[in-house]
């Protein structure tokens, strides 16, 4: 173990994401199983600039596994873009006497923390946590379990009132760069279709899809559409579209934006227990020497990456779950 | 009891709403227990023009009781606005041998029953069910209360993501006509103002209050607004308009339209045993010779009102809760 | 309003319910409305004699509303029930510059409030909360409506599994003195029989009842039994009772004591707009010279009870349900 | 693709599980869409011997993807274990034409399935679905990863009211012979200490971290105690083993057994999601030739071991989350 970390700061930054506060929580909770300061810093890097800290120990984190968002509070940070923030960044943690920093965020956050350790060679260790699952070098980030979570929760209660009117309803997911919450969220929620920005020709297999449907009688459907869906339409005016084009049709459409409910709540236990392994490795990592990685997790083995490798654009996606969407959308 | 009575239809009508299945199955158990036939009818008043009749015994409605939505479905239709339709929409009734009528549904629901019993002084029993809470003669209406239940879910989760950015959130909730969704759910989230179709001035009270709670220093704030508002905005350009009056501000705005989901979900405790109470009391009225009516509860009474005075449009509204929501919002 | 009163106390004692957070919110957002200070008593009568008082403000009660439990806490008192421990809290409001007591709880806790009005003058007002909703001069006491979702919720997911395998389940719910919890939430739930404290005959009636489902097939079944009924055996011994009984029939009978869940969990919109009027009310009560009541509700208006009658033991139960449950269960 | 097959059946057997319903509508929906015929089997085993059969095509398995249980029903089945009832499933099958079957279970319905295999040499997969998680060959099986999220919601409302009242809550979870829901939601949860069958000195454990506790001023705790824990006591014994050994602590100790409400309830994202991709692989699987094997998923991915490895007890359990949960309950 290296001798010389004797305390650890940790932020959180960019959208919240259920677990995060988990994740604080495994931080704080490990530094103090290993006898060494925790130090959280408020509003992201805009507490980094601004000094905003406080030590944390391990009743500083009593009750907050199970709460959304996060209590170090989140924030963009136009400042820290600028070299003259990060220097004052650096200048902060040293003169808090902070050896390391644990960045809990996504794929802006790494960029960020990055820099700081390209600069200033300043020990920096990511834990992924958005919920749009779209980090490489982990199976899974936080807050994206919950995420699915509750987005099949209102595609339930919309679905009720879908088949008590035989209407068609456009829902509207997050994942502007990722179709994970729509294609998983998709397929939990029996979605007739779906679709999702890592696919071009998605508006010509709606349209074609729609029409089977009604050709066998069916009279709802479910349609999942990712934010970031690449048909060059909004979802309001893919409502439009699909009226235009099967007027024949008597369609009742309804368009619903899930919205910001998809980022909080309760995490679940799936993301709880991964916030713990990431914060507990997170902290091991910096422990034993091992710096500017990515704590993520493969199958159930918390694994590491190099941060400069995670802040790539992931390209890949579950194309074994998209043919089985397919499948069972028949 | 009635003698003459030995067949009683049931349809559900117009926007559904949770508990709408467990009034259905109180209706039929009653049936089934005083040993009358219940004849199902679906698609509301279509299905009354379509003869679209089923039989239901007690079986028919195994495992209803906990599901959102309809089985027996709703629809709008025109035809029965129409006298040829009602002229039709009895003769299939007469010729299924119905002796009796129950809806199921809100104010246009009850509407269209009145025009059968005005023209053809055929008995119905009306059972309120929607989501909005706004019909005379009842303390509360089928769905509403899970409605709510929905509705402060919705915004726990949206105010860990507020609070994590320090954002303001308008949350758009049905009402067109009734600000009991909003003020309730307003009162259970903690919200710090609630804009309902009852008042008149609720735009300027809004920026008034906003001004004051940044003066305060609040950082994050839940404003909820019925979407029947009379500010004359929809929550979009409030949102523009609370963006170019407080610009002095740093304030941070997201909108977010809860939209359908206030209609499905697993009815609470409270919808469906309040479903048992009316679907019982509209079969037992029916028996005792007490027609054109609408069962509704009194604390925890059923009561009757005549139909007629159901459609009213009803104009008090919890006074008594809007200045408690003045009161502890402070 | 009453010039004397600057300082309020409040306090949760007893058994904790859902909504005695929201309740404590309201009484000090309401003394902060009223410009009054507001002192929070921990650990209930326990608090008020080791001088455990906090001053609480506007802003110690922010994010309460959606909290199960009392952040306040609560406990049993032994030496409250002595003179001379009354005699040390009466001391100790005094010496504080408490005017006037708000408690949050059941009968118990009304009980040992009168004692302190009785002995020392000291006006008191309180707040119904109990789960069991066994509480006079009130239509809902806080946390009750809460508790019955919770219970549903939990027979919903029993449900799933006792229709899989064909099984009988008996579910015991809390309610030791009143079947309110066990009446509705069975209804609610769709049982096939409610056992409560309330009615002597209530093993005879199921075993009747348990034949008759046998006759006509019935492969599953829910049983509620309230923890309090008077069949004179607890749920185990119910278990054997209708194995020995019915022993020619091949029941796989299953037990669920559903305990303390039932207590905890975020409170539902109604019992969250219940505890602001309830805290609101009590405060104001105070403030208008009216002391020693219980606020309750009836319909949606606040109402007061002398304390006196609300200890008195409650007899009524909602007999109208009771015969809906039958009607509805065959 | 093997053109021999005409005719998939699919059973679900032994304990339910959540995800069942969304697996057999995969196999449903793959056998529609690769246009062969669907048999389903009610009541497992028994079903086979009975003959109790059902063609299932895409419509039959409309909106059971979130539905606990299993709606084909599941059974113990003495006679299957007897090779006389083994050769009247194997004639019901080949009668109504029937080439393989896909079992839904856990390890008994493995078993029974191999002995098919050996027996008859009939075309066999399986699909593992249980909460406890303990089948070799696969990350997750159906229905675990709801039931820690039922487990982990109990907890946070028991934690409620344990934080409350100062109190120590034992708390009895399935797993009689794997403690994987023990330990995740037991880390999910922010248990004090967790016991599971894997360990040997857990009770040494437990009374040890409990004195430390008290050292420590810790009022409330959480236990998490798997049912199989092997420190020789049930959960109620422990309770009264603690009040004995701590008896100079005040404790307040309770004891709240979970039980069936783990095995039901709407099965989440992960599970619906896992239940199509089994379900479509198993079909799949067969198709291609490859009988007598268990679909898994490993990662995200598919994968397959043969049925005789998937028996096989399970010997590894998560250590690296042993050591988590032991170091962020400091």
């Amino acid at each position: 173990m290296s001798k010389n970390i004797r305390n650890i700061a940790v932020l959180t930054s960019g959208g919240d994401a259920p677990g995060m506060n988990a994740a604080i929580r495994a931080v704080v909770r490990a530094c103090s199983f290993y006898k060494i300061d925790c130090t959280g810093v408020y509003r992201g890097y805009q507490g980094l600039l601004d000094g905003d800290f406080e030590n944390l120990d391990a009743r500083s984190v009593r009750n907050v596994i199970n709460k959304g968002g996060t209590f170090l509070k989140s924030s963009r940070c136009e400042d820290f873009r600028k070299p003259e923030g990060r220097k004052l960044a650096y200048d902060n943690l040293k003169s808090a006497g902070v050896d390391a920093l644990i960045v809990i965020g996504g794929n802006g956050t790494f960029t960020g923390a990055q820099l700081l350790i390209d600069e200033y060679n300043f020990p920096v260790v990511g834990i992924p946590a958005t919920i749009d699952n779209d980090i490489n070098g982990t199976d899974y980030t936080l807050g994206y379990d919950t995420a699915l979570n509750t987005v099949v929760e209102a595609i339930d209660k919309i679905r009720d009132t879908a088949s008590s009117h035989n209407r068609l309803f456009l829902i509207e997911v997050m994942g502007r760069d990722a179709g994970d919450i729509a294609l998983n969220s998709g397929v939990g929620a029996g979605a007739e279709e779906i679709m999702i920005p890592e696919e071009s020709d998605s508006l010509n297999k709606l349209m074609k899809s729609l029409k089977i449907s009604r050709e066998k009688g069916k009279t709802s459907s479910i349609i999942v559409v990712a934010e970031g869906d690449k048909s060059g339409k909004n979802v309001f005016e893919l409502a439009d579209h699909i009226n235009d084009d099967l007027d024949d049709y008597d369609y009742d459409i309804r368009v619903s934006v899930l919205g910001h409910i998809q980022r909080g709540g309760k995490p679940s236990c799936f993301d709880r227990v991964l916030a713990s392994k990431l914060g507990v490795g997170a902290v091991e990592a910096i422990l034993n020497g091992t710096y500017n990685v990515m704590i993520g997790v493969e199958r159930k083995k918390v694994v590491q990456i190099s941060l400069k490798d995670a802040i790539e654009p992931r390209h890949e996606f579950d194309q074994e779950l998209r043919r089985v969407a397919d499948i069972t959308s028949v």
